[in-house]
């Protein structure tokens, strides 16, 4: 039996992997929730970028944007993903699940999926992968019982494939997902928030949860500009 | 694939424009959300007379108010709707959704939406949409998954046309949504608010998400008065 | 096309055309919510009161009172209800929903009782309607789709007949009214609040919304006494 | 058409008459609500011995509780029941409603009631009437258009009768009733509180709505002791 | 017709019978209320561990405890209950619900259960019972009107059989307990708390509801020690 | 009838045993509550890490978390899992749950998973056991009437076998467990909460429950180090 430590991948993003000891966890998932326009699919596609620089080739899913407006997106934030896309250092495969596909088979088959995030995998090398997002995939499961146990699977097969995954969630309320157990099945967990407090609004991130490592626990700011995020380190480990 | 960044679609509203780096994002659809009576159809129309002046013809679609109840209330703003429309350069088509409607298909068809949005588009050659209100097209679904799906699907075949448009929604409880979803669908969020505070009211604005744009996201107050709107820019990009 | 502006139609309430800018929207229906006891039929029976004075005959259907009931609690704020209905300026029509109505329909047919409630405002030529109240009409509807859609038929109805009407409904919880929709399709909403601060109970009216005019927004108290209602107009336009 | 004012009943309750201005409603039904233990049976009972010393002889049908149990919790503040009910001023009627006839019906018959309250009504010539708990009668209903129908049928009946009747009722989370439509429905609406503020219970009373009278509207303490409650009229008319 | 008060059933325990005027009510059913570990059980084993000393002897109903455990626990505090178990003073009857009855039947059958209850009454003459915990006998009830009725039977059952009983509830939320109707229908509540203020806790005991008899009413602080627990009689009467 | 106290189980957690009078309660089941990240699975592995060293072999089953990740996430902390695995003082025994399985089946089947227990416990003839987490077990089950008879089943069979047990469940808003049942079936419940307040976040541990012994009831920090958990033992029996 392994006696092996977590490992840490290091994401890139400035002020991130100081607080998270090194980087997300190495070939696992880490969910990343919020509320709209918190920077989920920024954060996600950053960490894709910088590992595109790192030499670790990347795989976006965006299930609600094509590859065009991703790239578009990211443009503003001086991002020029079509050249990453180019040199094989990134693959964007936009999936579209539609009406028909939900109301037939009252269920997204998670089958279908594997099978296509397996070639786009296998295509580029990918090191790195994003699921942007979780709610569309799941929306059709009302089943709590089966729900987590997709989730299992899914996070089970992404670290057979041996990728460090982020996969993207919606906040519903208080909570931390929308089904409250998305956050329980995970290894990593980090809440991104963007609330307005006397009428100004902070954006502050927080790791909730990192399996098998130490991190800032505290809500941390951070930052949205040209060249990307930067998240102030303002406590390490507490 | 392009590299191109968001355009941004001038309003023309006083102060909009500065807090969003120049206007709405150009060919993309803007949810707006509020309560009743916070000055959803007013921001919507007023956004359709600016386009008027600038040269961009736009077409108005109320679920629940007709053309002449539009004119009425848009007259009390100083707007000569009825000349607009004369002219060309606005298009009023009230879509009635009938209890029968409802109740035979269990559904609101969006096809047949779609088909008469098309047809009115090509008539004035409209480069801004307003549909006005969200609720009525999608009160009869229940299931979020399906939901979600026609959400998306409407945003698309807008963006497929080339139209800028603003949709509305309404507000239920705290959150800024009917449905808790709309707003993760969208490419642009505003949410106004007309909250009473010790016994006086105050009109404020947030920019809750705009995807590939910097723009304020504090609490902006706003004023409806003879004229249009004002939105107070306290903050641009923040 | 029409270029009108809203007109509005005095209702002759101490303080209320003041912070209305001069009435209620004449030709539409305003929506008079709040919680038991907070004075939504004593308004309403002062619009008819008033009406009467003003020359416009008014018809006032409550669901759950009869007239006798209606006149006597009139009488204690020493309105003379009985004589305004001899000289033929108002008239009461008590309209009762039974239990098997709605049993065997599982819906209360609104067709029969536009039919009535067009009889009676031909008979003395009314101008003014009141419907005491909503809840009792849609109750039994529990599809919030189709309620809208009913709704919308109702104020569709009253305003063809060209009457201004005031429809009364119930608060619950934190929201506006019961479904949370009604405030939506009102072209006017006026909440009334009768809560406890310390103790001592204050009675208060906003106006929440009012398409086509400027109106006071604060919350303005209001008292009940002999001769009937007056509002203090603290604010007028803000 | 009657001019009538609305008549008051003297409770004869110490100081409930004065913030009433001069007693419950004659001829129609109060609802009291409350919470577990805050003093509607007591207030109910007292209404009753001093209807029965003005002589107004009085019917109690307690629904949960025995004649025996009634006399026993009456006797505690002096009151000799017994020998009310000896004299005829007083017949107390308790009704069991059990698990069976819930089942077989789905549904506690109202008719079967109204016909043995009618009789009991005529063998004393009650005056007064008082029903201890709503709850018990309607709890089998879940279709609250059906509820509130036969709530005005009950309220009306009472009314043909000629009684003043008061009813209790339950309250459940922050509402004054369990349905939040039963206050709607009636001419009365008084609710009891008994909360803890800082570790110590205190008793307030508030006269939430009184069609056709002035009343006070505070929230005024009272107490109970020996020889029956005493309410404290903070404020009249307010 | 009896003109009998209400007669108290000294506790015994420390504190509790002075804030009761007393004791428990004689002959009726007491409902003892709090969240876990609040001392519900500690405080009817008491009751029973006290009855035995002035000799009233007592049976003991626990649905998910054994006697084993019930005696473990007891022996904590320096009860010895198999010595009053073994002169006859006390009998604890473990009655366990298993999951084939619940699917079975749809339903716990009371009658069996009160079979059982009066063999065990008649078996060591018991004066006092104890039934720990309600929420077993009645969780397979989603009928509320079903469940009420069933508690009037159980409550009425145990009047008859003239003992004095005490049976624990669970509370959810704020409420008293779970389906918020138990204490109504019962004669006597008394709620404990073991909340914590400024990360410290502090146990709490209130009387709810005392049909017949003052008692405190505010929030009275206890201990649980070697010996039993003791209630702090802050206040009396108010 | 035995007589017996609560015996204590040692945890060797730093200040654990100190603030529960001697450990867990020996030969029962303890329920670790908390939300995600807090720290259950650490702290019952932990249980298992100690009673290795105590000569006391554990039997670890984690539903959602492969033995290697287990191990992965304890060497974290220092702990060399793999070797305890090898003299056989630890067994770790990853059940997984599928999605056919609940399908099928409507639930998950206890019964299988007892024997497998009974095998493992016997191989290494476990005297601590720990099932992480409760939720997986149960989150087909929508009755709470058969859940409460199944959690009681399970926690009765693992009295049978004679060890001790720590069986983890996650929070679901401001309650302790998601059906608000778990901790009244249980002999001792535990909470872990790791909350942000002014944006810092501390970890603390609250005894909310221990049958048969004192304990501290006070919210105390702890830490997550090197070497394991550290609980401040702020107070020891309040
Ligand atoms: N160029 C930019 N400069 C500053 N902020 C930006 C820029 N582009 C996007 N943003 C911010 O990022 C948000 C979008 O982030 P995104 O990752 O798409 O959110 P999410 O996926 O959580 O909904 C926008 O709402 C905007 O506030
Ligand atoms: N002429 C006016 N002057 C000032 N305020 C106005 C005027 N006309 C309308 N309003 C305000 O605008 C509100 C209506 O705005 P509207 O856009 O219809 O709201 P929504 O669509 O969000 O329900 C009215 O309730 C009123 O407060
Ligand atoms: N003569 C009066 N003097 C003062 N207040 C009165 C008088 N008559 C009625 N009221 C007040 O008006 C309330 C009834 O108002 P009403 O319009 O029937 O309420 P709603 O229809 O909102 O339930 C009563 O509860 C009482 O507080
Ligand atoms: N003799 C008494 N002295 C003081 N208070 C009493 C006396 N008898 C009863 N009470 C109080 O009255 C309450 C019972 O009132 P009751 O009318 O039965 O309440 P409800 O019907 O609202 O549940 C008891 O809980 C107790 O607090
Ligand atoms: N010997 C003791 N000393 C102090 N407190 C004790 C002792 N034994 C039990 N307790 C306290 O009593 C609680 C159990 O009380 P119990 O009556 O079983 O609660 P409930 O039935 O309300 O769940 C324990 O959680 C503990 O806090
Ligand atoms: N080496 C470490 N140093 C400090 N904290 C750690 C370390 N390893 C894990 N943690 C903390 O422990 C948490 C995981 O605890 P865990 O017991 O798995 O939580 P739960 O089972 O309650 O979800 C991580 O989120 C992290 O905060
Ligand atoms: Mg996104
Ligand atoms: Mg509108
Ligand atoms: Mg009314
Ligand atoms: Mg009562
Ligand atoms: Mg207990
Ligand atoms: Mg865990």
């Amino acid at each position: 039996m392994p006696q092996g430590r977590i490992e840490h991948c290091r994401t890139g993003i400035v002020g991130l992997d100081e607080v998270t000891a090194g980087g997300l966890p190495r070939g696992r998932t880490t969910l990343l929730s919020g509320g709209p326009g918190c920077g989920k699919t920024l954060l996600a596609t950053e960490f894709l970028v910088r590992g595109a620089e790192l030499g670790e080739p990347g795989l976006f899913v965006p299930f609600e944007e094509t590859a065009e407006e991703v790239c578009a997106n990211g443009a503003s934030l001086g991002w020029d993903l079509p050249a990453l896309v180019e040199d094989g250092s990134l693959l964007i495969d936009h999936v579209a699940v539609e009406r028909d596909q939900i109301e037939q088979t009252g269920d997204y088959s998670l089958d279908g999926l594997l099978v296509r995030l397996g070639f786009a995998i296998d295509r580029i090398g990918a090191k790195r992968v994003v699921l942007d997002t979780l709610e569309v995939l799941f929306s059709a499961l009302d089943d709590t019982a089966v729900l987590r146990a997709e989730l299992r699977r899914l996070f089970g097969w992404l670290k057979e494939r041996g990728v460090t995954a982020i996969v993207t969630a919606e906040r519903s309320g208080q909570g931390i997902t929308r089904y409250g157990l998305e956050e329980y099945v995970s290894d990593c967990v980090i809440v991104l928030d963007h609330r307005v407090t006397d009428e100004l609004a902070v954006r502050r991130m927080r790791i909730v949860k990192f399996r098998g490592s130490r991190h800032s626990s505290s809500e941390l700011p951070f930052l949205i500009a040209p060249g990307g995020l930067s998240v102030v380190p303002l406590s390490r480990f507490d």
